[in-house]
């Protein structure tokens, strides 16, 4: 490992400048090729960098000279130069890979052969509004017209609504080698972080990715409110589409899902990704050692690609002036939990990347919390720029998720309920998903709920039911969820049969019950079983124990011994 | 903020080298006072670096011309040459806090005006052996003799068994500043980093520290084995040492626990400190970060201290040839979570700090388990130094912290609850704490186990009891833990008496209560709630729900089928 290898990069921008902060850990050198003084420059000190463009081929193989293996931060490179080098230098990943990938129309056709799911698309041969109505006619309104090559961060793209937009379409994209696709209607965008190494193709989670002005504005990682099932399928999506390519390294994968909970790639980028800088503050190897180590052929632990906490990651994006980025950078200093990135990249223009956060914690909804105030100053800058009308992405904080989710066999037993649920809501904060499901009125129902309730985040049932209350323990046996069951007194048998039915579950099928009526007691239960795994909420159940204890000795108890028992009696 | 404030460090080892890394994301400039190349340096790259020094005084009068702030990597500094510049620059912490601090007896005797707990200690004004003997009937043997100034790493201490090292120690330290220290018996080595701004004096959590060779070896962070309590006081003790200085900056205070319980402080830095490198990647704001955001009076958000993982740091030392510690850093490759720190110091000297490794794990003893290979590694390196004679520190695991607590009131209800707790171990793969705790026979160890359950790590409690079962709800009145109980049927009246005792709780107190002598339940529902926030617990549930079903359904269902209902009871 040792024997100093020496890494050459083409491009010295932020993600080049990632790239050296991970390499310089490992004290491996970075030759980067870009102009003096860029970003990635600035980190590593010494003389063997290249002045000029990753797209002069003499700049290429100056670059080769002084390396041994050349990767890049970018896909827009000069790929003829790097087959060249290849005879001397490895490059990672291959100059077929990135020759391929950088001509969006030749991507697809490549990836269809690998049968990848994809909105529909056709070739424009000739760029005339006969060819494209043509198009239109197939793929129907609205489309969208892409430029095959140079096009990143929504430049190359433009979206035509109706065949009357087809004139000022192809004036905007002119010149150049155009294909069209069909509108995707996705619910969420979603990516995948892939890294190829020698032997193996591995997967960070999938994280919710959100667009503004045609950038990313926002990561979350994972993606919220999409199930494991989907989270495994989009990673394995996304190794499927990798695998199709040759060579090393870290690559990036975009892509929608749809309504119908399909998924559909949008497109692979040939390189570490924006979508990828949560996993500096968020995952043991960030997506920058992982491309280090699998061009250099060093190990990756794939226990370390996972999460250590959830992430949200917001561009620092630039504003009307050249430095009112530095504001929102400001601003970010002082939100708990956020790992702040400025690349050095001088002075601003409106909507270049400068910097970006990532807020870590224990909970998505808590790092949300965190992170607002800063998206707020992010939607200010944005608001005070004079090249953009459109307004803000609403960054909808996820509806919350519910920890808890609470059913009744009947609306006849939400009365019982009630104190439970204004507890949970007015002392703990919490709203949980409160539903009528009956074991035996709705009992296919009652078995779904229960089955999806991991999946969609729950972490506790309640559940509540009289007479031959069967519900907590069917839905117990549907899930793997912890149960708690409110046995409701009915008209007959003082609430034992409720309890009875309740309690006296076959050994294998728990169902954790609390006394006839209790809904308090089964909402604290349920809070007591949050608080284990997060201290904040075991705060606020020692908060309201500790209440209940003076409650009852310093005012009570107080009053007991001023007044005397006869008297505390006779005001009762 | 962001006018280009300029730091100047004293010093561009690796502590030097790690504040410019996170200087270095907030486009801070740093200009480094250390020899050409130093690591600190190799990861800046301008031109306002000076060369010499930091013992200099015209070096560090260089140094001073260009920077706004100048701090320090380390305390043997010329702090005459600080005084002389503190008129032009700001120096953080302040020349007076570095000047005092450096000199240890110096430190003590400042301290000691403060109340702060150390080992007793005497100035040694004349090396002479009569002086240290006198000094050895008051202190008693061992004692440890001490340079006042320049000591680091156990270089300048000497320890005397007896009276008759007296000789041998003052040769080996002569030509010193001398003082001796009472020996100190302690269990544990911890340290606090803490962080003094213009406003606060925060700190991180209180961390375990294993010396040898009487250098750093490893850090457990949290300390493993040290209750909440402890952790807080260690913290307490940190920062109110800290404050008695001048001055800005992190801080790291090392302390003894003693056998007592009681605290000592050892000794305190004025910089940055190996116990807090495991910030880097535990903590949303590492050591480094918080040090250049409390000299540039830059926010700190207290809760961006709190680690979001339990953490190992491991060392990597120089070995027996300049370049055996390299074969560490291999072996760190493959180590689950593990982030490699090189410093790029060139040809390593046998004992030198070369790098550190630190691991991050969602507990710690999932940590220890994979660093062990990389402490053997490392061990393996050491037992071919020759400059060194004892054995390896054993590191042992710490151990295991059970997340389940199973009380019973009584030997008698064991029986009771062995098919859960072999559940638990052979299934399950879980070994919870044990033990007899009575209600009734012994109130106050019964109350003091519940109140101390969550700190020790538990996650839920299960507690059998029988009769006038009052032990799951008197447990349940000392925790905020989920508590489970489990009614035991006793010689009369069946186990309802146990059962509305248990479940019956009064609202503000909730058990979970499972059907009498139902321990199989009352495990399974421990499992389900550990599962509820811990995948491969959930999985296991599933799949045990899923065995049973199998076994319902393809075994008995298919043998009735086959035998016919009669056939089937006969052979029951």
């Amino acid at each position: 490992m040792w024997n100093s290898p020496k890494v050459g990069i083409l491009g010295g921008g932020q993600l080049g400048r990632m790239l050296v902060e991970s390499a310089n850990r490992l004290n491996i050198q970075c030759n980067v090729l870009d102009a003096e003084n860029s970003p990635a420059k600035q980190i590593s000190n010494h003389d063997a960098h290249v002045t000029g463009s990753f797209k002069e081929r003499q700049a290429v193989r100056d670059l080769a000279q002084s390396c041994d293996v050349v990767t890049a931060e970018i896909e827009h490179v000069d790929t003829y130069a790097l087959e060249e080098i290849a005879s001397q230098v490895k490059v990672e990943p291959s100059w077929q890979a990135i020759r391929t990938i950088q001509n969006k129309f030749n991507q697809k056709e490549h990836l269809r052969k690998y049968g990848i799911p994809m909105a529909d698309h056709r070739e424009l041969v000739d760029s005339t509004p006969e060819a494209l109505a043509k198009v239109g006619e197939e793929l129907g309104y609205p489309l969208m017209l892409k430029s095959k090559t140079m096009a990143y961060d929504g430049r190359g793209n433009f979206r035509v609504n109706s065949p009357a937009d087809i004139p000022e379409a192809l004036e905007a994209l002119k010149d150049r080698p155009l294909y069209a696709e069909k509108w995707a209607y996705f619910k969420t965008e979603l990516a995948v972080m892939v890294v190829k190494t020698k032997d193996s193709v591995l997967s960070y989670p999938t994280v919710e990715t959100v667009q503004e002005d045609s950038i990313c504005k926002l990561v979350y990682a994972p993606a919220r409110n999409v199930p494991e099932h989907i989270n495994a399928k989009a990673q394995e999506l996304a190794r499927k589409a990798v695998a199709a390519f040759d060579g090393k390294g870290v690559f990036g994968v975009e892509m929608f899902l749809l309504e119908d909970d399909s998924l559909m790639l949008c497109e692979l980028a040939s390189r570490i990704h924006n979508s990828g800088h949560y996993t500096i503050e968020a995952c043991p190897i960030s997506q920058f050692d992982a491309h280090i180590r699998a061009i250099l052929d060093l190990p990756i632990p794939p226990e370390s690609l996972q999460p250590r906490q959830p992430s949200i990651m917001l561009n620092l994006i630039g504003g009307a002036a050249p430095d009112t980025h530095l504001q929102a950078a400001q601003a970010a200093l002082a939100i708990p939990n956020a790992g702040i990135h400025l690349y050095s990249k001088g002075a601003a223009k409106p909507g270049r990347k400068m910097g970006h956060v990532t807020v870590t914690a224990a909970t998505m909804r808590e790092a949300e919390a965190h992170i607002q105030p800063l998206i707020d100053v992010v939607d200010n800058i944005r608001a005070q720029r004079s090249d953009i009308k459109t307004p803000a992405h609403k960054s909808a904080v996820s509806p919350p998720a519910p920890a808890i989710a609470v059913m009744m066999g009947s609306d006849s037993d939400l009365k019982t309920l009630v104190p439970g649920l204004k507890l949970l809501r007015d002392y703990f904060g919490i709203d949980p998903a409160v539903d009528i499901t009956s074991a035996h009125r709705t009992p296919t129902f009652m078995a779904e709920y229960s089955a999806r309730a991991a999946a969609r985040g729950i972490k506790v049932i309640i559940a509540a039911a009289g007479g031959a209350a069967h519900l907590p323990g069917m839905a117990a046996a549907h899930t793997a969820l912890p149960v708690i069951g409110v046995p409701v007194k009915g008209s007959s048998l003082d609430g034992v049969d409720s309890l009875y039915s309740i309690v006296q579950m076959p050994r294998g099928v728990p169902v954790a019950t609390v006394g006839i009526n209790n809904s308090i007691n089964a909402a604290l239960l349920a809070v007591r079983i949050l608080g284990a795994f997060d201290p904040s909420i075991q705060r606020k159940v020692e908060a309201y124990a500790e209440a209940a204890r003076s409650e009852n000795m310093e005012l009570k108890g107080t009053k007991m011994q001023e007044l005397g028992w006869e008297k505390y009696f006779a005001q009762m």
